[in-house]
């Protein structure tokens, strides 16, 4: 499997970790021909951010996320005009004062860590399924130094090939129905034969936090990964809970009123908070 | 309904020409807490680019758009990263010489025209159809300076809100099904009642060519407006059809491999042709 002047052969002798994270939503086309689709289009601030704080933890970071979300870097001028910051001059174009510092921070940014990233883009679930499944596979040289951050969306539910029909569904034939079949979870395959080495952290989400506890945990003893991380629709931007097999009590992180103010995102201590997992994990395991 | 020295009130004065232009998919939720919609995504390519056209026909443009969807020339940057183009120097940040000479001319035309450009944006199908009304209703005082460009790709179905759960559907409950209701065409009311005396063109997308015509001119029939555009999915940015009540037989716009070779839009010929058409529209009812 492995190729010997690879970029994964050349992290593995250097010991460079490297993040799979996975962000946004999948969609489900509902014709082969597709117009429509169900989609759970995540807008991917969670991926996004998170590869951030990733690579400036100090990883190399493979950005697996649907097309048209948020990307790391570029999600700071999303709805905003790129023409009404910049100022034509004769000599040349030019940001203009007001976004001057704002823009040459991320612009050393994003150029100080464009040479660590590398970004894979998918639309379909299905699409997502195949690129996850072989990068996960082509990690496995990395052994612990891989982690696996999956905080996509991915679609519970899907029209098999088969049922789908080839054309755009006519609405003149009246009312609709549907009939959507469970997707495959693909944590159980990624946990024990695809990267049986990785660190490996799920997201839960829910809309009713009564659940989200119980759900974060079933998870958990139900794939026997790393952590799970649980969020709430509501309030995910800035309160999570982090379980892990070993202490089943939930770690919470939140953000305080004064790191609102300040501009924090929870990302940077959720990827702060994994970075020590992490440590400990690859000290555990290197060994092995 | 006229408010003395509100915008629409002066440009009725100033004879003119407002383009209403609908942009981007729809999104009909299956969960009132929504994590999971239905969704029919276009892109925003024919909505957005129009939008430049009609602006540079001397049209005033109220872009009422999926957000997220493609933007007039914002659209331009999309897909590429605006931190690679720039660079940092002691004195200033500045478009770098590879991208200046295209940064400039959009920089300018931005500018030139974003005063006439008021952008709106929605997300489900409910907020689409309550924008829509508003405004063509608001659009009443423009009489036949009006021109309603229907380009939005909206929802054929959708899900009563009394049908629909409130939490997000668990996929432990196994396979799913929905029946989904056809959403009411709003072409009717927008004809007859809310912009009576507005030129109003729709579009027709079809995944077969077979349909196109007749479907095109069905539309036509049922609706009495004033041009559908006939467009198939797969080659809808090289060729469509122009069909008006007058004159049934369809008027073809097709881009010529060279007009492919100079980069031409195929909206520019659509907004040429239908400003000719408002034109005589317009004359024909400034009287009435």
């Amino acid at each position: 499997m492995a190729h010997e002047d690879s970029g994964w052969e050349r992290s593995a002798n250097e010991k460079q970790r490297v993040a799979l994270i996975t962000s946004g939503g999948t969609t489900v086309p509902l014709e082969k021909n597709t117009v429509r689709f169900i989609d759970n289009f995540s807008a991917g601030t969670r991926g996004s951010a998170s590869a951030e704080y990733f690579l400036e933890a100090g990883y190399s970071v493979i950005f697996l996320h649907r097309s048209k979300s948020l990307e790391p870097y570029a999600r700071h001028l999303v709805g905003r005009n790129v023409f009404g910051m910049l100022e034509v001059l004769p000599e040349h174009v030019s940001v203009n004062a007001k976004n001057e510092v704002e823009l040459r921070k991320l612009t050393q940014k994003y150029q100080l860590y464009r040479c660590n990233l590398l970004m894979v883009s998918f639309n379909t679930l299905s699409d997502y399924l195949w690129l996850l499944q072989a990068t996960a596979q082509e990690m496995h040289i990395l052994g612990s130094m891989a982690l696996l951050y999956l905080s996509a969306a991915v679609s519970d539910f899907y029209i098999p090939a088969s049922q789908m029909p080839c054309h755009k569904i006519q609405s003149s034939g009246g009312p609709l129905s549907l009939s959507l079949q469970l997707v495959p979870k693909m944590l159980a395959p990624l946990v024990t034969i695809w990267a049986p080495n990785a660190f490996i952290v799920s997201f839960k989400l829910e809309t009713n936090e009564k659940l989200l506890e119980a759900k974060s945990k079933e998870s958990l003893e139900k794939y026997h990964h790393h952590v799970v991380i649980g969020n709430v629709l509501d309030t995910r931007k800035i309160h999570v809970i982090m379980i892990d097999p070993v202490n089943l009590q939930p770690e919470e992180i939140r953000l305080s009123s004064k790191d609102l103010e300040n501009g924090v995102e929870i990302e940077s201590k959720i990827v702060d908070n994994l970075k020590n997992r992490h440590d400990q994990f690859y000290a555990n395991h290197k060994t092995g």
